[in-house]
């Protein structure tokens, strides 16, 4: 999508580097890094300077690269200076790396697809793992085109859309997905206008969502997590669009904390409730939500903050009472019988098994 | 409560001067402030200084008392430098004040009840309208300590008790009402444990219903509002105690946002939902929720915050992305069917417009 005049990708390769947009440091500033080095890529996830389902699947495909053509290099290097009993270290250092990348995010479905795409690629050459890597890339930003495609068919003229978190082109390599429709449907002289969740504690949404909404134009608010059901219940929600972090094979859908407390809200004021996602995030081996594991992350993120203050100057803030704790877990599970629909790159499925399996299996 | 080892309420009255606990300092630090006149008590109001429905209901009290003493004082100065046709302005100057102290908060109940009763006795004189406050301000505490012990019986060893916003004995005169079984049931010495929903956007939850919890030594942790349902289906609540703001008479409830998105979550996942008030919160000329006026606030609760940085200095900062807006209902009413039951200052009682009629008609 579009920054200023110019179009980015959210994330991308060019030889051994990586590229990324810093998202930590959005919407106050907007810059491009460089990750040179697989450890380098490793902290992009775990520091969250990349985030997001498909822009981490991505990452963790171009770092799962990075450690073969890292390995390659030491291959031949162990090849030239080599002593005897050392030449099979790299297939262990591989391995390592594997369960490095793999340990990042717990969460999330596509980091273990990409990696794992990847690895096996590299089992052939280092070069193949970096085409893989690219493939995965490209095919995320196809794949959430098509998923705006179809889920436009959703959005009517007039339509107000409640979102939550960041599921936009910044959580994928393009398009995004629960914002794809939306930007296909402001594409196509539609009148539509966003109520972003502002998503504590990280505040995805204030941030995130809400900057890639202005960037493009398109008419929004941002409102507290707890004004939803609100909304609903006044006639202002015609449809909620969410992403996903992961499907299970019933439907059952991990995504941001609080996606299941809007889904129960939706359910019970008769708003559909759809989750929008590419089919990569479907784990066709996890039978129901109670197999999927929840992140538990620190719990500074609830009790601080970080922002400009009125001279741009980043802050951290104590926001909740000295001496008080707090639990953050990072993801919740929202059972298939909430979700209205699965916007996919192959239509829109309900969130049953057997139509799952039908297109995922 | 005790705070340290000095008894405190949260408001009251000495001469014609008002005390308050400056709560929008806290948890950071504790303050008593000081109001001598009409005009500043109305803004200790206005700027939330003093928030709360039994805490305003009984600042509101305080401050229409301190108008009819002023009112009396510009009486006696007028009869001695009386000009012609100048003695008849006190009682409109009163009318003014009524009306002044009645703009400052819409939502809370308590404010216009104990306005109304403080404005019949001050008919008589001055010194009646400060007993008639002084009353007002017992009562509450009264009546809090009397919830305290109903909500008592439905906690049992062990609970864990999940509440939102901030409805302990900061938002009234002592005790409070959502916390006040809280705290009988801990001076019982039942074990209980306080789930606190941080309550965005203002942070009440996280702030002020932790540093309480916190100065009683009760064990507690701060939750996004986002992980409430979570953490309920994980079978992690036993019970969800809330205040309110206004209970019309068929039920139906006004209280901090959110609170609607937490009982309709609690019925769907099997949690017993209470609301904790004094019978004076209910507005009996109040049909349903419907007609009861929400209060929307500034943007800026949801784009900025305010807290202390590392060295203690109070900074505010930008959560949201710049240029975007914020909606800020400040109050949602939850249907009175989303209900478990009421705990008041005379037992508990269902939620059902005949049981609400019979204890407060």
């Amino acid at each position: 999508m579009k920054v200023g005049e110019t179009h980015y990708r959210t994330v991308w390769m060019e030889d051994s580097s990586v590229f990324f947009i810093e998202q930590n440091l959005l919407p106050f500033e907007f810059r491009i890094q460089r990750s040179e080095t697989f450890m380098q890529s490793c902290h992009a996830i775990t520091s969250m300077q990349v985030r997001g389902a498909g822009a981490i699947g991505a990452l963790a495909g171009f770092a799962m690269a990075q450690a073969f053509l890292e390995s390659a290099v030491t291959q031949a290097l162990g090849t030239r200076n080599q002593e005897p009993g050392t030449r099979n270290q790299a297939p262990g250092t591989i391995h390592r790396s594997r369960v490095t990348i793999e340990s990042t995010r717990p969460t999330a479905r596509n980091l273990f697809y990409a990696v794992e795409k990847v690895f096996a690629a590299g089992m052939i050459s280092a070069d193949t793992a970096v085409a893989e890597a690219l493939a995965i890339a490209d095919k995320d930003a196809e794949d959430c085109r098509k998923i705006g495609e179809y889920g436009n068919s959703l959005i009517k003229d007039g339509f107000r859309i409640e979102t939550h978190c960041n599921a936009g082109w910044l959580a994928f390599v393009d398009y995004g997905t629960a914002l794809s429709p939306v930007y296909h449907a402001y594409a196509e002289g539609k009148h539509v206008f966003v109520y972003a969740d502002e998503t504590r504690p990280r505040s995805q949404g204030a941030r995130l969502t809400a900057w890639e909404l202005g960037q493009q134009g398109i008419p929004h608010t941002i409102i507290p997590d707890n004004a939803g059901a609100w909304l609903m219940s006044q006639g202002k929600i015609d449809i909620m669009i969410t992403g996903a972090d992961r499907i299970a094979a019933n439907g059952d859908t991990a995504n941001k904390i609080g996606t299941f407390e809007k889904a129960l809200a939706a359910k019970a004021l008769g708003i559909p409730f759809y989750i929008a996602a590419p089919l990569s995030t479907v784990d066709i081996n996890c039978s129901s939500g109670k197999d999927i594991t929840i992140e538990e992350r620190s719990q500074d993120e609830v009790l601080y903050a970080e922002g400009p203050d009125d001279e741009g100057i980043i802050r951290k803030i104590r926001l909740a009472s000295p001496g008080s704790g707090a639990l953050n877990p990072a993801f919740d599970v929202t059972p298939a019988e909430l979700i209205t629909g699965i916007i996919t790159e192959r239509g829109i499925i309900r969130a049953r098994r057997e139509e799952i399996f039908k297109i995922a299996g």
